[in-house]
């Protein structure tokens, strides 16, 4: 077993980067307006055009879909403060000659933010102000947000890219604070002989969702990620979506103990990137498929930060 | 306005049709083993392969897409003892050095059946029986199906066919208890110069889904919907999926006054066929998008009953 | 039916006192520390000793109990954003050799502010100060606060006054925006031949609770109330509590435009005075009741802004 | 510490016990109507009346009061599939030129069976059957009970009697399954020189109760508690009610293995008794406080199975 060998290295690595690697939070006037518009609500979202589905579709061969979602239950790993909590309702016994019964659910669920989800861009701010500076004030109420809400965002169906930094660094999994860097996703690029394309959905392996069924406390805990130089580095190949196997995407800690998962802002609030979490991304690893149609439905919570989803890769 | 004309003709034909079509409920021999074998899980879901994903994604030439989902909120129309309420949650404000700011929300809400939905096969039952046979009392717990749940579905991805009952008969909204008929499907097929095959994903247009977001008690008191002729017809045609743009999917009232929804039944509990409910359907209807590429990504909600959807048609 | 001009000339008299009535919200350095002491987390809780209990019991002499609380239900009246809904939950059937069933029921409601409602400390606020110059960002956690929560409040027994507004004026029930001077209650008071206490419960009978289950609209719209004068006269009487058989306690609307409920801020932030909302006081006041042992138990819920009750008056 | 062999002693006899104590569920035609007529719905809650409360009130001589009731929090013991979860709610924030802030939350419960809680008579059946013989087919709701709801209870003010059984042992907490027997509870009275009277609340101390907060988990997965003689004993002494520092009121496991909690359906079902579970009776027992008044609220959950109380002993 040389896993906990080669995690000592590579956690090693981290501190020589986290002195180098801080990051700066652009002011209101520096990251605005969006280059999509001063009253563009929709961001990277705004390259899903028929030809981004062409483009998508295209690389559809064999048929053959992989699912990314997790099952959502009430004993998954959970951020602080969540929870899926779910009661069987049985509605209706032997109505009729036909005796037609009826079950459904009752759940209790930060829906936006449980599970395999897709984040909107009112889920994060830098102080009171939101992507394209929304300011918070005037769009927020008690039952949701009156701009950017994830029911703007539609299906997307995309090119998906899968970049397997854990297989460059030959690891099932990267060690557990692992800093993914601007080099490492090049490198793992040059690897898979892949270039990316704007409007992409850069998926990015780690290995880390291996935990999620076996050690949720673990995968809570820390996890290895971006640093901020590869989030902005990844931000100007113009993607639609980031992905990951862990819930922060940023590498947690974060290197400088002063920041807050700026890895969330630079996606979110500064360049209007969709993020998707904690997807399931053994299978897509596992057979090395990098390239792949990426089809996610947010479900259309009208306001909402996010949407839990069940996204598919096609080849 | 000759509509309403028109609605009083078809209400006319419901009573002839009456007497007819009533429905017996098959017993339990009669229907077990399903013919996707005696331990599936599945049923209609079986036709998901990779031959049926590249039958759908062949049809797609233009990558426009069709958002057949409506959006998720509190005062959207619920059928009787379900609703969708949301409080939005401010759960940083400032953190770090970056300020960062973060927004969640917590729901109630029966989330496998509400909105656009898709039923999974735990929620109807014939007595204590559902699809398969499966009883009631070896699957149910407090919190969900530890057999057929909603998670086993899976992504679907299919050819979909649009039959226009509405501009069969030349209205945009067939009448309040118009009870569409075996006739009536094929003589729409023939007007659109389509047949179906098996595995589709069969959409039914009555044009009610107008009545959505103006007049949400008349969208649930009554509805055109399929006769359990029609239901049983369209089985045979073996689908994947059949769906429609309002919630029972049978025709509401049930002509027989003696039974309660068969149409539910002889879908869910008797041939394994999903049902994907309360479509937005005007674009499709409106540029005639009559075949095309049918995605959907139910929740994978363990022991699910159904789950809230965003249904993309793709052409 | 004289009413309807009883309830003009008395809404007349509103537009006479709106001009002097108006209230300047204190500093800080004004109202802290409280009279309790700057620690003190009771405000007029403290009023709550042995020898209260004995003076409320005293008043005991028949054992006849009534009943203040409404009953908890989906479609009683509510503040915007509230709720109480609640499902049925079958949890077993025919468990064991002697077939038990078990019974019970999942509910979502702000628990702290839905029916008859006691408030605690942390309801309300001036700007970001609580009761006692407690800061909201000190001790308001996602799930409840550090200080201040309901749950230090405990059972009340204490001496309970009902002042009979309505029947001071003749009327049934005050009219729609009532405002209820110092003279008012001074008057009332002289009628029923009572004084107050310091610690009592003062009871306020306006008659608007008959609109409860026959007009929750109209009770919700606006209510007959105290003016910010006759809240800051009964603070001076030091009592342990102020009910009434509406949400608002102060007059709706407020007279002054300016102010948003200023009444709860004298009571709650200023002068650490619980309140009681919507009393059922029907039976008390039809049986002049005015002096009797008021019991109320709020629920211990941690951290809480108020609870639900059902308070009892026993003489 | 002698408290380990204590309570292998008496754990001990248990097994001698068990063989003797086994119950048979009474039928229906034993069981009904109920000594309060076929149509009655408060069982015991009939003995409430002004004489029972002169009783009570009698007893109060210092106007001490003991809070019996335990803080409501997401971390209490919970009996399987129940659970107490909240959000804060920030309501409004510097509305008006008084700048009122408003504070609430919001929770998911089951309200009638946590924490400290009153249980109501559709809280538990004997197979379709509840108190009084009313089936549950006929009175059951998804949204709770047309008949036996808890809001026809009441505030009950009664004659307490503490009988403290872990005292008469002489230990401060009685083993984890020791089963009380008549003998025991016959004893305790006498060593108390107390009887018991019809109407009273019976409140008995295991000191099981300082687990509550110390050791959750023990505290749910067994208990000392009441056999079946013991609980039919009680109900020949007429109480108005049962209460206990435990959840199930009946020793767990229950002795016959082919028996679910009988304790249980003995008071609720057969004799119509409430129960009063997850006492805090550790000052009533540590000052020796066996008579008092008892003072509990249930909310006016209408239709509901129970409700969680903060109840006050006064003496």
């Amino acid at each position: 077993m040389k896993i906990p060998v080669i995690v000592t290295v590579l956690s090693l690595s981290l501190a020589s980067h986290a002195a180098a690697q801080s990051w700066t939070t652009p002011t209101d006037a520096q990251r605005c307006p969006s280059k999509w518009g001063a009253a563009d609500q929709r961001g990277a979202g705004n390259h899903m055009k028929p030809e981004t589905v062409l483009r998508a579709t295209r690389l559809i061969r064999t048929g053959e879909t992989f699912e990314l979602g997790r099952a959502l239950k009430s004993d998954m790993p959970f951020s602080v403060g969540r929870r899926f909590q779910m009661e069987t309702k049985r509605t209706n016994m032997n109505a009729g000659a036909n005796r037609r019964g009826s079950n459904e659910e009752i759940v209790f669920t930060e829906i936006g933010q449980v599970g395999t989800q897709f984040d909107g861009f009112t889920h994060q701010t830098i102080g009171d102000s939101l992507y394209n500076c929304v300011k918070v004030a005037d769009v927020a109420t008690r039952n949701g947000f009156t701009k950017l809400g994830v029911e703007h965002v539609g299906s997307l169906i995309t090119r998906g890219v899968l970049i397997d930094v854990a297989a460059l660094k030959g690891v099932p999994m990267l060690g557990d604070t692992y800093p993914i860097t601007p080099d490492d996703l090049q490198q793992a690029l040059q690897r898979q002989k892949l270039t990316l394309q704007p409007g992409d959905a850069v998926i990015i392996n780690t290995g880390w969702g291996r935990l999620w069924d076996t050690d949720g406390a673990r995968y809570l805990k820390t996890n290895p990620g971006l640093t901020t130089a590869a989030a902005e580095w990844l931000a100007k190949q113009d993607p639609m979506l980031i992905g990951m196997d862990n819930g922060p995407v940023g590498v947690t800690p974060e290197p400088d103990p002063a920041l807050s998962n700026p890895v969330h802002q630079i996606a979110l609030v500064v360049h209007g990137i969709h993020l998707l979490e904690n997807l399931k991304l053994d299978e897509l690893a596992g057979k090395q498929v990098y390239e792949f149609a990426l089809i996610v439905q947010p479900l259309k919570i009208q306001g909402g930060t996010g949407s839990t989803v069940a996204p598919t890769a096609v080849r």
